[in-house]
């Protein structure tokens, strides 16, 4: 097992403050000249550039190359007005690491080859400490710092333990990962061992990665959704806390812990912690600032979708989210999730702008 | 376009009572001897009987043969002590008697061979009558009537016009239905006109089949979680209110009003109707009641993923389900969304006879 403080050194973590502060003002909720926005997945698909770096490498190889993970993570920071940029990595590789087999398989998505299957299983996991196993995105971070020149901050990202477990275990992905939901039914002490192994690699990789320069880290709970209250309760909670509680006391960046169909979990993502809440679209953001209160950052929630166009209607239903965050301090205007890969650029465009210019 | 009234009998609908009517108490939230169960997708692939019919037979022919179709729905009416049957059948059969091609691929799911994909394709659409079109599933329900001999009350169905515009466009099953999304953002006219097509049939062959005894009607809109409040306002509850109202003064019987992934929009079902508002497992039931108030029964809400095993598990979930709404006249157990296939068969009479025995 990976103890976060192992690699603890004895210099504290010091960011550079970044020219263009919005997004971490809005993250310790303090008063802003503007609404800050980046979009999640901000890299990727939807973008010519990205496209034909993606035709030459595989996803994997553009992850491992530092450089080449830089110049993604670049390439939306100078196409559009962007407030933050997000390292390019992808969520999977640190179950890689250890040794669970991943590949990317084109046009069926990612799959393990030694999936946790038995509690017997777990004695397979290698976990190592993240500047070992996952030394190429720390090494992006630092490259992509140089790159961004202090403009904007820059964040990193894991997934999160629940997340993951469920590819550990199913293999692969799925719509409802009733093989992870299984294993953790009739084997729950074996499911929290996978939780307890995974959540100290995941602290220890944000901590990392906040060392290596990274301004925030976000917690990316994508598919906690399939639960609901009492098994997150029991299941999830504990082990995001301690994340998120050990990336504070470690180096003191702010954290966004987000997930997708969470509406009914709200209210025990915010007591798992996390600076900022991310909340999908499925709830009026009137509602989720209600049900979230004044303790707390909140990011979110435009439903992807609607960046497919057309842009009256995106237009609408930002102004409409804007409105509902016009008192607030602490928000950050992001997608309900990931922007999807069908998306027109000049959309994205035509939406960062669209969220500078507006007056509520 | 069906007018739901141009089929209109002039006898009123008289539906036989049956001995067993917890039920039905529980929709008029009337005073209960016992708390009703049933579950969703209840007939299925998780019985040996059911399996043993597939063999030799495909889903539509199974669904349009009305001996078939009643034998199925009996199937799990026999082997547990259910409070209500459901009349076996799909939601999309009703697309495939308007011309849009469906076929049952082996390991695929449905496919549609002529789905919609541009507004003029509207007009290819053919609706008939429900008595004609979906003539086999009416004469379903009457056969299976005679088959429960008045033990227990017999729910008729029908997929909701979102989720099957879902379908008519995108062609398919899918995780985030993004072509549907788009069609609907790109051309709302013709979305707004497909789902005028569709509520009109839809309401249609709901009353046929109260009209042909089914004593309660379940409204399926299992998709229609991928959707924000706002759009969920514009696009969907003014259709599904207008199918419910339809059946109310049409026919008086119960109407159940279900979605999965809706607590953000729980408060928009209720407004749009129905005398149940069923509720999937995301939401603790103690919120899910408090929300929807006291004006509605409400349906709900066990995670199906917990029927995998182990029992002690599932029944401890069923047991606080049923705690919180011990003061709650008008609540019948069921599932948060339909059994998965995986599920043992000794699991489903267990929790039956839990919810049966257990005094809060």
């Amino acid at each position: 097992m990976v103890e976060p403080t192992a690699n603890m050194t004895t210099s504290p973590t010091v960011q550079t403050a970044p020219q263009n502060d919005c997004f971490l003002r809005a993250c310790r909720r303090e008063k802003n000249t503007r609404t800050p926005v980046w979009l999640m997945r901000q890299a990727g698909r939807y973008m010519a550039e990205y496209r034909a770096l993606r035709s030459r490498h595989t996803i994997l190889e553009m992850i491992r190359d530092p450089a080449l993970a830089a110049e993604v993570t670049m390439q939306p920071v100078d196409a559009f007005d962007l407030d933050a940029a997000i390292i390019f990595a992808d969520i999977l590789p640190i179950l890689d690491e250890m040794g669970l087999g991943l590949e990317f398989i084109r046009g069926e998505g990612p799959m393990f080859h030694h999936p946790v299957k038995t509690p017997a299983d777990l004695d397979r996991l290698r976990p190592r400490p993240a500047r070992e196993a996952l030394g190429y995105t720390i090494e992006a971070v630092r490259e992509t710092l140089r790159r961004l020149k202090g403009r904007i901050p820059l964040i990193g990202f894991s997934g999160a333990p629940f997340t993951l477990a469920c590819y550990a275990i199913e293999g692969h992905g799925s719509r409802d990962f009733l093989g992870a939901r299984r294993f953790m039914c009739a084997e729950p002490a074996a499911f929290h061992r996978l939780m307890d192994i995974l959540s100290a690699a995941i602290a220890d990789y944000l901590v990392e990665q906040a060392r290596a320069g990274c301004h925030a880290v976000q917690l990316f709970d994508s598919w906690v959704g399939i639960l609901g209250p009492a098994d997150y309760r029991e299941f999830v909670l504990p082990y995001n806390k301690r994340i998120l509680d050990t990336v504070r006391a470690e180096t003191g960046v702010p954290s966004i812990h987000f997930g997708t169909n969470t509406t009914g979990i709200l209210p025990l993502l915010r007591e798992a912690g996390g600076d900022v809440i991310g909340v999908d679209w499925r709830i009026d953001l009137a509602d989720a600032l209600k049900l979230l209160g004044n303790g707390v950052a909140v990011q979110g929630n435009l439903d992807p979708a609607l960046l497919l166009g057309p842009q009256e209607r995106m237009r609408s239903a930002a102004a409409a989210i804007l409105d509902a965050a016009k008192d607030r301090a602490g928000f950050i205007f992001n997608l309900g999730h990931g922007i999807h890969k069908e998306t027109p650029p000049e959309n994205v465009a035509a939406l960062v702008d669209f969220v500078h210019q507006y007056r509520p």
